[in-house]
C-alpha cells in the first residue's frame, strides 16, 4: 500500500507550489509565504506584515542561537527603549543625513495634542544607546563593553517590500562594541565576520561573501562597513549582517570617554553588528525552499517529525493503535505531531512537505506484519524501510546529519556564479544571466563614485564593494573609466 | 579566618541599601534599582528606562517560563506589526474611548511629511489582531484558536511612572483566544487565572488575589475583567496580569465568524490575557528584596554560584588554585562566576548580595587545610562548612529548595493583611495604616459608582472588586451608602 501510494505520487506528483522557484521566483516566494502560512500581507499598513506561527517559532530559535553566541563571546543582553529624541539624532551629522528620509516620527501623545520634542522609532539603537553608554562608561576596567539587544525597528522604506526580506518593522539583533584602541575595534569586526559565518552558513544554510562596501555605499557615520551579500535563486544579491567600525565618530559627539590605564581620559573605539533575524529567515527559506514548499535546518524545524497513519478499511484501529504506540515512544525525544485528522494521507504528505517538516513517518496495515515503519525525509526525499526496534537509532542518526546534508547540497560554490569581466557589455551580459560580476575598478573610495553610478545604469548591477576574504583575480584597469584599477570589484543586482 | 569574616560582618553589618524598605520602600526601590544595576532612569525621554543587564538576565528567562506554560496550553507564537491604523481602533466604540488618552502617536515617514493615516503605536493589540482573527478563523475546526505575543506596548502615562512598575514603554505577553461558545471563553478565563498562579505564586514567589474589577473599572470594551492584585512592602497593591472575557464584543465589530458544526455563520467568543512581564519583575525585586538588595528565585537568577578568594599573603597560590578547580567542578552543572578581581571579600560579598546571586561560595587557606568550603545562602544568610567531596551534592540541594524556601517565607497570607470593616471610619483608619479593606458595598454594577468615588476620598483607597476566589465574609450594608450590600468587596490603595 504504501510502496504503491509513493510509486503513484511519483508518476504525477503533488507538488506545493504552482510555480518554479527556477522559472519565477517571484511568484514561488508569494506562494510559499501564503502556502506555508509565513506572513499576511493583509494587515492594513503598507509595508508592516503579520509572522504567523509557523514562521515565528522558526525566528524564536534562531534568536536563540544567535544570542547563545554573543553571549559565548562576552556580550550582555540589554533593552532599550525603542523611541529617540529627535536632539539625539542630529548629534551626529552623517547619521541624521543618512537616517532622515527613513523615520517614522512619534508627535503626539494621548489627547493633550503635539509632544513637546519630535521622537523617532528606532532606524537604529546608536544614538539611544551612546547617550548612556556615556554613564555607563567611566574607566578602561569597564572596557571592553560589549551589549546587544533582540529588538524591533522601522524604517520608511521608499523601496518595493516584501515579507521578512524588506519590511518597514523588522527584527533584528544590533551588538554595540566599545574598545579602547582601534586594533581591538577591529579585531571585533573580524569576530562579528566570524559569528556571520557560524550562524548563516552552519546554522542557517545561507552562503554568504562578506565585502568591504564602497565609501558611498556605507553606514551612516561609519569609518567602514563590512556587510554580507547572499545570493538568492533569483540571481540578485540580499545584503544581510553587516558590521561597521564606527572608531569615534559617535564616541566623540556622544561623549563617551574612559579613564586609561595612564589616568588620561580618552574616547572610546566603536562597532557595531546587526543581523536582521527576520531577513535571514526569508533568505532561509527563499534560499533552501523547493517547489513542494519549505525545506528547514533540523534545529529549526517547529514539528522535526510527523506520522501519517495510513487507513485501510477494516485494520482503522490496529494502524492507530501503532501511530500513537510509535508517537509516545518519539515524544519525549523529538517534538512530533501525529496527523490523525480527517483527509487523504497524500493531502497530508502535501501538507507537511510544504511546512518543511524533516521527517514523515508512514504507518500502514502491511508496515504492522512485517514489524516496520516507513521514514521518508523531507531535503532528499530518500525513503526507508526500518524494523520498529531501529527506529530511534535511525532517526537520530538523521537528526545528527540532517542539515549537514542540506549544507552540503545547498552551499554552492560562490565561485561559480561569479564571472570574470573585463568589458563592460560582458558584465552587462552576466548581470543580465544572474551571474555576479568581478572586474576591476577604479576605487571604492569617494573618487570612483562616478563609475559606480554608471555601473547601475549601464551595466545593470550595484558594486558590491571588495571582498574581505582573500581576492584571488586581479585587473589593469576599472571597467568603466579604464583608468588603472585599485582594486578588484564585485556586481551583482540586488534586494 | 572566614569565621572571623563572618564574625566581624555581623558585628557590624554592611548592608547594600542606605534606607529600610519597612521605613521608606519608594526611596529603597529607586536604590535598589540603582545599586543592583538594573535600570537607568536617565534615557532623556519622559517615562522611558533602559534595562540593564542583570534585570534583562532575569525577564529573558521569566519570558522563557510563561512562553513555555502557555505553548504547553495549547498557545501557538506570532508576532503583530507594532503600529495600528486609527481607523482600526475606531471599530469599537468603548475601547477606542478608554485609550484615547493613552496613545502615542505616528504621524509623520521619512521627509515627505504628513502620513495619510495617524498609526498608534499598540497601546494593546486587539484591533491589530481581530482584523487578522477575520482571514484566519473560517469554521469550526480552527477554533479553539488560541495564539499570543511577546511584545512591548506603549501608553502616554498621565501618573507618575516608576521603573519596571508603571512605565510609558513596558514589556508584556499578550494572549488572545476565539472559542465557539461563550462557556469555553469563560474557562479560558479560569485557566488564564490558574496559569497566572503558577507563574506568579509558584515561579516568581509573588502571593495574589484574583478580583472582579468593578464594572468602571474594567478593560475598555470587555464583558468582565478579572485583575490578580499584589501587596507591596508600602501597602499598596500593585495589578498584575489581568484576563478579560470580551465576548461578542470585538468579534461583531471586527467581523471574526466561524461556520459552526450546523452550518451557520457565528461570532466568535473571545478573551485576552495580558501579563506584564516587565511590572511582574518590578513587583518580584520589590517584594522579595531585602535592606542587602535583591533576593531571586534560582532559576531566575543571572549567577547562580559565586566563588570568593579569601586571601591571604604568601598563600594566594594555592587559594587561587583551589578556587579554580572548584569552579571548574561546578560550571557546567551550573552559571557559577569566580570574583578574582581586586578588591576585599567584604566589598565582594556586599556586591553579590546587592545583585541577590542565591549561592556564595568563600575558600581561604584554612578552608584548604580542612578539606572545606564555606557555603553562604543569600536568602537566609545561613553558613555552612562543607566537605569539598560533598559539595556539589549540597549545592543540588539547594538549588531544589531554594525557590521554595522563598515563597514559603514570602508568600505571606493575604488574610492577615486584610481589615473587616464595618463602618467607613475604620475602613480609612485600616487604609492609612497600609492594610486592605474588606467590606460590604452596595454594587460593583454601574450603580455602585458613585459611592466607589466616595471610598477614593472619604476613605483613601480604590474598590478593587470582588473575590473569585471563595468570599468567606458577608455583610449586611454597604460601607458608604449603608443600603444592602451585593456583595463583599475590598479596597486598598494602588499604583
Amino acid at each position: 500500500m504504501v510502496i504503491k501510494m509513493a510509486k503513484k505520487k511519483k508518476d504525477a506528483p503533488i507538488t506545493g507550489i504552482t510555480v518554479s522557484k527556477e522559472e519565477d521566483f517571484s511568484a514561488w516566494y508569494t506562494e510559499i509565504i501564503n502556502k506555508a502560512e509565513l506572513a499576511d500581507i493583509r494587515y492594513n499598513i503598507k509595508g508592516f506584515v503579520c509572522y504567523r506561527p509557523w514562521a515565528t517559532i522558526t525566528i524564536k530559535k534562531m534568536y536563540q542561537k544567535y544570542e547563545e553566541l554573543l553571549e559565548k563571546n562576552e556580550h550582555l543582553p540589554l533593552v532599550m527603549p525603542s523611541l529617540i529624541p529627535e536632539s539625539n539624532f542630529l548629534l551626529e551629522s552623517d547619521h541624521v543625513e543618512g537616517f532622515a528620509p527613513e523615520v517614522f516620527w512619534v508627535t503626539e501623545g494621548g489627547t493633550s495634542g503635539p509632544l513637546s520634542e519630535k521622537l523617532a522609532l528606532r532606524p537604529t539603537s546608536e544614538t539611544a544607546l551612546y547617550k548612556m553608554y556615556h554613564y555607563w562608561i567611566r574607566s578602561y576596567n569597564d572596557l571592553p563593553f560589549k551589549r546587544y539587544q533582540s529588538c524591533q525597528v522601522w524604517r520608511y522604506e521608499g523601496k518595493m517590500t516584501r515579507p521578512f526580506f524588506r519590511a518597514r518593522e523588522f527584527h533584528w539583533i544590533e551588538a554595540h562594541d566599545v574598545f579602547a584602541t582601534l586594533e581591538e575595534a577591529k579585531q571585533q569586526v573580524v569576530q562579528d565576520m566570524e559569528m556571520t559565518y557560524q550562524m548563516l552558513q552552519d546554522e542557517f544554510c545561507i552562503p554568504i561573501i562578506f565585502f568591504q562596501r564602497p565609501e558611498w555605499d556605507k553606514f551612516p557615520g561609519a569609518i567602514h562597513t563590512y556587510a554580507a551579500d547572499a545570493l538568492m535563486g533569483s540571481g540578485k544579491v540580499l545584503q544581510l549582517p553587516s558590521t561597521h567600525l564606527l572608531g569615534q565618530n559617535f564616541s566623540k559627539p556622544f561623549d563617551v570617554k574612559f579613564v586609561d590605564t595612564d589616568g588620561k581620559e580618552k574616547y572610546g573605539h566603536i562597532t557595531c553588528y546587526g543581523p536582521a533575524i527576520s531577513r535571514i529567515y526569508g533568505a532561509m527559506i527563499a534560499y533552501l525552499g523547493d517547489d513542494k514548499g519549505l525545506i528547514l535546518p533540523f534545529d529549526l524545524a517547529p514539528i522535526k517529525i510527523v506520522i501519517v497513519p495510513i487507513l485501510v478499511k477494516g485494520k482503522e484501529d490496529i494502524v492507530k493503535k501503532k501511530c500513537k504506540e510509535v508517537h509516545d515512544k518519539i515524544k519525549d525525544l523529538y517534538k512530533v505531531k501525529l496527523d490523525d485528522l480527517e483527509g487523504s494521507p497524500g493531502s497530508k504528505f502535501y501538507t507537511w512537505e510544504m511546512k518543511g517538516v524533516p521527517i514523515r513517518i508512514e504507518i500502514g496495515p502491511k508496515d504492522i506484519e512485517k514489524g516496520q515503519v516507513v521514514v521518508v525525509k523531507r531535503n532528499d526525499g530518500q525513503k526507508s524501510f526500518v524494523k520498529e526496534g531501529e527506529l530511534l537509532e535511525f532517526i537520530e542518526q538523521i537528526a545528527n546529519n540532517y542539515t549537514k546534508e542540506i549544507k552540503e547540497e545547498k552551499l554552492l560554490d560562490f565561485e561559480e556564479q561569479i564571472d570574470l569581466c573585463y568589458e563592460k557589455d560582458s558584465a552587462k551580459e552576466a548581470i543580465e544571466n544572474g551571474k555576479i560580476v568581478c572586474c576591476g575598478f577604479c576605487s571604492i573610495d569617494k573618487d570612483g563614485e562616478p563609475c559606480a553610478e554608471r555601473v547601475e545604469k549601464e551595466v545593470g548591477g550595484l558594486v558590491r564593494g571588495k571582498r574581505v576574504d582573500e581576492e584571488k583575480h586581479e585587473f589593469s584597469s576599472c571597467i568603466i573609466c579604464g583608468k588603472p584599477a585599485k582594486c578588484t570589484a564585485y556586481i551583482a543586482r540586488s534586494y
